[in-house]
């Protein structure tokens, strides 16, 4: 099987985009992850290819037809798990990604202008996703992050470069600084800048329990709302 | 003056990206924004480019050596605002996106693999963004997210055809739901679809509460943490 995701977009030529570089262009290549890029206006219905109306109820911008996305969802063979990219959805999580990475087929609508009629949702069962607490130009700077974010965890595509089960979020926490050579690094200043001494000790059991406070400590100072969500769980 | 990004990466050839297209590209053409993406590659020492070495005190993966990416930083004439872009960040928001589209120089660093060494994080006053509680192959496609929304809020880049005011998080609500033409709407299961009567009746004071309603709502449901949020405002 390959993980597949269908894309209902008015700018097809966004992807692969980032995508296609890197693991995720070197995963592509190798036939890992698949993609199809469907242009909703290859189904507007008249011959200036509209795809968007004014708003019922008046204010500016534009909306996306219900019609017209439900032509372009339906010449999808297997639409799988169908996901609008919105603001309005719930916030994606690393879990949240671990499951779609495991789920075959995916269809990512991406809208655009003030977004996509309610009803088309609705009646296709669309589920909300939002990668942010922000505004984007559109669906799909989002569906490449939800994308990109996928295809690291796929089987066979990182090896053993990277390690997700010591990445942020793995535990609920923000990662452990890292550091490398060059130790002492002076910088442009001519300031010093030593390795924690902990790091060079070789004393495994000890690294692992300063790693584990410094998330732990990191955690506190920027993200006191991951720790209560822990302390929910426990 | 115009919004410049200075981006220190290992693949500069990920930008613009979905950037170059769309509003944003139309404003890139126009030159309401302009970016430099250095290879930080070129300010290796070795001949072989090594940009990364091992992590002091074990562990898989790579961290980037800080002595490389001073000299890449360096390299910039006016850096502005230095950010790295790290799901251990604080999370980016609407009201953050707000500032720094008014913040006339950014630099943003890109992380690959497990990261960059913490020194040159904390020597050069870089401040950490992450874009949502999820791990990405790279900080590119965050800085593309980042910078997305920022060029949608520069001067004379969407015109009348969008509502910065009337959108998600604007007033720390999710937005109400859209409907345009067809009405009523049959479905290809040949149900048919109807919108909300309340929008069409003409009457923009009960429009604008049916609407501020459904916001509140779909922010109950969804988002209870925004909810809060609002509260401790108030």
């Amino acid at each position: 099987m390959t993980w597949h995701v269908n894309i209902l977009t008015l700018f097809p030529d966004m992807f692969p985009g980032s995508l296609g570089q890197s693991i995720s262009g070197r995963a592509l290549e190798k036939k890992l992850w698949s993609y199809n890029a469907i242009n909703i206006r290859d189904f507007a219905n008249d011959k200036h290819s509209t795809v968007d109306d004014t708003p019922f109820g008046g204010g500016a911008g534009m909306v996306m037809r219900p019609d017209t996305v439900e032509k372009a969802l339906l010449s999808i063979a297997t639409a799988g798990k169908k996901l609008y990219m919105s603001p309005r959805g719930k916030p994606l999580t690393q879990e949240k990604v671990k499951q779609l990475a495991t789920t075959e087929n995916l269809t990512l609508l991406c809208g655009r202008y003030e977004g996509v009629d309610q009803r088309v949702l609705d009646a296709h069962d669309f589920e909300e996703v939002s990668i942010g607490d922000y505004v984007l130009s559109g669906g799909e700077p989002a569906a490449l992050i939800l994308m990109d974010a996928c295809i690291r965890l796929l089987p066979n595509v990182m090896g053993n470069s990277t390690t997700p089960d010591e990445e942020s979020f793995s535990n609920g926490l923000l990662e452990y600084p890292h550091y490398t050579k060059p130790d002492p690094w002076t910088d442009a200043n001519n300031i010093t800048h030593k390795v924690p001494d902990i790091l060079k000790s070789g004393h495994h059991k000890n690294i692992a329990i300063w790693r584990e406070e410094q998330s732990i400590a990191l955690t506190k100072e920027r993200r006191p709302d991951l720790i209560a969500t822990l302390a929910q769980k426990k």
